[in-house]
C-alpha cells in the first residue's frame, strides 16, 4: 500500500471563493483571467488565481460560482450628489444655471433637511449597488445622513465635507458648514466603509478667504479637496470679470491645485491648463452625460490622457443625468473620447474601465485600500453576466463591459467581502422602504419640476 | 321599479385593450395621456380613449392592465444590419475602414451564407423585440433570409435589397445582386411585416451606372433608397479624387435625391447640402452610437432639424455599436446634441422619441401604417415599466423613456396586435434556438478578431 498522507496538503481555511469564468483585476498589464477564483477572506482579498489551484489550496464557507459571469472590481463614482435621486428629472432640457438657479436650488432651499438627505441617499445607493457601484466620491448637505445611508445599504461613500457660503437649512455660513463638516467627519473614525474629502462646492460659489481656510483645514487633517470646475463658459467668464483670471488659475494662484485636489467637470480647459493639472497631479472627474444634458459641453478627455492627467468618471447627481449608472457612464466616455477626436483606437474599452475603478481610488486617495481585484485589497467586487441574448456573442469580456453590457446585467455586488446586492434583492434594504421614500418625497418636490 | 334597460349600451366585441397608466401616442401635439386604453382588433388599432370610458364602450378576449408602465408606439431601427449580431465586438476601437477593409469584410466573405444570415438575423430580432423594437430598416446580403428570421419571430422588417459591385457568396456583380433582389421582393407581396427599400451600399462601392439602374427600378417599383453617406471624411476625399465633388453632389447630379432617399450615417455635411437634404425632402438615419465608436464624428443634427430635415435614429450593426438598442440610441441622440451645441434645450425628449418611431416610418415610408398610437394604424405597441427602484421616482414619463430608461424596462412588445416578447419570453422563439445559432457561428468567426 502507497502511503498516501505525505501528499496531502492542509487546505486552508477562508471565508468565501467566487469562481469565476473570467476575473479582470484591472492591473497595469491589462491582464484578463479566464476560470479564475477570487479568495475573500475577512473583508479581503487574500488570493487571486486559477479555480483549479485554488480548490487544491483553499476550503471556503462558502463557494459561488459563476459560470458565465466576469468579475470586475467595485465601480467608483468619481462624482455625485446622492440625495439628488428623489429630483431625477424635476428639470430637464435645461441649461445648467437656469436648471440650478430656478429650479434645484429652491427645491433644495424647500425640502432638503437631514431626513430628507438620509432617506435619497438610501434610494441612490440602492440604484448604484443593483448597477455594480461600490463606492461613490459625493458632495451634498448633511453628509452625515448620507453616512447613516451608505452605512445601511453597505455601501462605501466618499463623503464630501461641504462648503458653501450662503446660508441653509444645513448650515448658516462657511464656517458653520466646516464646522458640520468635521463633527461628521470625526464621527466617522474607525468605520470601515465612510471616509471624507473637503468639498469647497465651487469656485463661482466660495470666496477666496473661504479657499484659503479650506486648503489649512485639508492639510491640517491630511484630507483631499473635491470641487466643481470649468463645467461651463458662463462660470469661466463670471471669474474672469470677478477675479480678472480664469478659475483655475485663481485656485492654483491660492495653491489649492496638488495631488489630492479632484475637480468635477473639466469641460473647458485650454492646453496650458491641462498642462497645470499634469504637473500638480491633479485628477478629473468626469462627468460626460451630465455635461452634455446640461447642454456645458465635451471635456477634452483625449488631450488630458495623452498629457497624463489622471481622469476617473462620475456620474453626477441624477437631476443631470438621470441615472446613477457606472456603465452607460464608461461606454459614453469611450464612445464620446473617439467620436470627438474621430480616433477609433482613442480611450480603449480596458482604459475606460480604469477610468471606472483604480483612476477613481487614485484620486480620492484609496488606491492602497479598493480599485482593483488585488491580494490585501477591499473585497468590493462586482459579478458581471454576459451570457443574455441581447449582448451575445461575448469575443472579449472588457470590450463588453463596455461596448455591450449595461447595468441590468449586473448579478452580484460584494463591498468589503459581503454580498450586498444580488439578483434583485439587497442585503440590508426592503423593498417598502424604498416605496415609501419615494411616496414621502416626490409629492413635495414634483411642485418644482419644470 | 325605473326601467334600466333603455340606459343599457351594446358593448363592442374586440380582441384586446391594453390599459395603461400613460399612453404616448407621439403625436403633432406631443401629447401624453393618463390612465388611457388602446383597442385593438385584427392586427389594428381601433380606438384610443380614457380607460373609464373603454370599459364603457368595449368587451375584449384579453385585457392587459398596465398599472406601473407607458405604453409607446414600437421603435423603428431605421439603420441596420441585423445578420451582424454573431459579430458583436470582433474588430473594437479600430477605425471604419480598417474594421471594413480589414476585418469584417474578410469575415462576411468567409461565412456569410443564406443560413448564416438567417440565424443571425434571428439572434437580431430577439434582441430588437426585447428591446422595444418593432421594425428594423435593414441592409445585408440575402434579405431573403432576413425576412424568414424576422417572419419566424414575428417583427416588422424593411429590407434592403442590397447592391453592390464586387462578388460575394449572395451574388456576383451588380445585376446579380439587382435579380436576386427583385426575386425576394416579389416573394414577400401579401406578407404584412415585410416591406423594402432598393439599398445600394454607398457612394464608394457603387458605379454611377449602377446608381443609374437603381433609380429606375426604383422609379418603376416605386421603392424608396437606402444607402451610407458622408460617414466619414475619407469618403468624402476619395469622391473628390475620382468624382470630382463630394459624394452628396454626385447623387444629386444623379438624380438620386428626393423623398425616397434614406442616407445613413450624414456625418459630415456642409451648410449648403443640409439645405440640399431639405430641398429634396431626403432623410438622415442618425446612429450616434456607431459614428462615435468608429471615430467617424458627430452628425449636426442640431442644424438638420433646425433646417427641418426628417431625422430618424439607427443603431448601425452590432459590430459597430455593440447593441441594437433604440433606448440608448435615442439617450446618446439627445444628450449629444445638448452637448455638441451647448445648448439643454435643443433636442427635447419628445423629439428624440418621435426620431425613434414616427420620423422613421415617415423616412421607410410606412408612415400610414406605423410610427405612432393612431386609430387604424398597424398595432405596434412596447410598454416600459417606470416603477423600477433604479429610475424612481418617474415625475414625466416622456423624459423617463429617453433620459432614465433602458431597454431593461420593456416588458411587453406587440407587432401587429400579436404579443412577440413578454418578459424574457418570446412567442415563437426558444431560448435553445438562439444558443444554437451561437454556438454554431461564433467559432467560425472567432478568427476574425482583432
Amino acid at each position: 500500500m502507497i502511503k498516501t498522507e505525505a501528499l496531502q496538503v492542509e487546505l486552508i481555511q477562508v471565508e468565501q471563493i467566487i469562481e469565476a469564468r473570467w476575473v479582470v483585476p484591472v492591473d497595469p498589464k491589462n491582464s484578463l483571467y479566464e476560470f479564475y477564483a477570487v479568495v475573500m477572506n475577512h473583508q479581503l482579498i487574500v488570493d487571486v488565481l486559477p479555480t483549479l489551484q485554488a480548490r487544491m489550496k483553499y476550503q471556503a464557507n462558502e463557494v459561488v460560482v459563476l459560470d458565465d459571469h466576469v468579475l470586475i472590481p467595485g465601480l467608483i463614482n468619481a462624482h455625485t450628489h446622492a440625495a439628488m435621486t428623489v429630483m431625477r428629472g424635476i428639470a430637464d432640457d435645461q441649461p445648467l444655471m437656469v436648471w440650478l438657479n430656478e429650479h434645484i436650488w429652491p427645491a433644495e432651499r424647500a425640502i432638503v433637511t437631514e431626513r430628507y438627505v438620509e432617506d435619497a441617499s438610501l434610494l441612490a445607493c440602492a440604484e448604484m449597488l443593483a448597477g455594480g457601484t461600490t463606492c461613490f466620491n459625493d458632495m451634498y448637505f448633511y453628509p452625515q445622513a448620507t453616512a447613516t445611508a451608505a452605512t445601511k445599504a453597505g455601501i462605501r461613500a466618499h463623503l464630501g465635507l461641504t462648503v458653501l457660503e450662503f446660508p441653509t437649512n444645513y448650515a448658516v455660513d462657511a464656517d458653520d458648514y466646516l464646522l458640520k463638516g468635521f463633527e461628521a467627519h470625526d464621527s466617522w473614525r474607525g468605520n470601515n466603509l465612510i471616509s471624507s474629502m473637503l468639498a469647497p462646492h465651487a469656485p463661482y460659489t466660495i470666496s477666496n478667504q473661504t479657499f484659503e481656510k479650506v486648503l489649512t483645514y485639508a492639510e491640517q487633517l491630511g484630507l483631499g479637496i473635491h470641487t466643481h470646475l470649468h463645467e461651463t463658459r458662463d462660470e469661466i467668464s463670471q471669474s474672469e470679470v470677478t477675479y480678472g483670471v480664469r478659475p483655475i488659475q485663481r485656485l492654483a494662484t491660492l495653491g489649492m491645485l496638488g495631488p489630492g485636489f479632484v475637480a468635477a467637470h473639466g469641460v473647458h480647459l485650454l492646453p496650458h491648463e491641462i498642462d497645470m493639472l499634469a504637473e500638480y497631479g491633479s485628477h478629473i472627474a468626469h462627468c460626460p452625460a451630465s455635461n452634455l444634458k446640461l447642454g456645458s459641453g465635451i471635456a477634452p478627455i483625449d488631450a488630458l490622457l495623452k498629457n497624463h492627467v489622471n481622469v476617473c468618471i462620475g456620474t453626477d447627481g441624477a437631476a443631470s443625468n438621470n441615472r446613477l449608472d457606472m456603465f452607460s457612464e464608461m461606454r459614453l466616455a469611450a464612445l464620446l473620447s473617439k467620436g470627438v477626436s474621430e480616433d477609433a483606437s482613442v480611450l480603449p474599452a480596458y482604459d475606460a474601465l480604469k477610468m471606472a475603478t483604480i483612476n477613481a481610488a487614485n484620486a480620492i486617495g484609496l488606491d492602497t485600500k479598493i480599485g482593483s481585484i488585488d491580494i490585501g485589497k477591499q473585497a468590493d467586487l462586482v459579478a458581471v453576466k454576459l451570457s443574455d441574448f441581447s449582448i451575445s456573442p461575448c469575443y472579449d469580456p472588457v470590450s463588453h463591459l463596455v461596448y455591450s453590457c449595461g447595468r441590468e446585467h449586473v448579478t452580484h455586488t460584494w463591498v468589503a467581502g459581503a454580498l450586498r446586492y444580488s439578483n434583485g434583492t439587497y442585503a440590508n434594504i426592503e423593498p417598502v422602504e424604498l416605496k415609501e421614500i419615494i411616496q414621502t418625497w416626490q409629492p413635495k418636490l414634483r411642485q418644482y419640476k419644470h
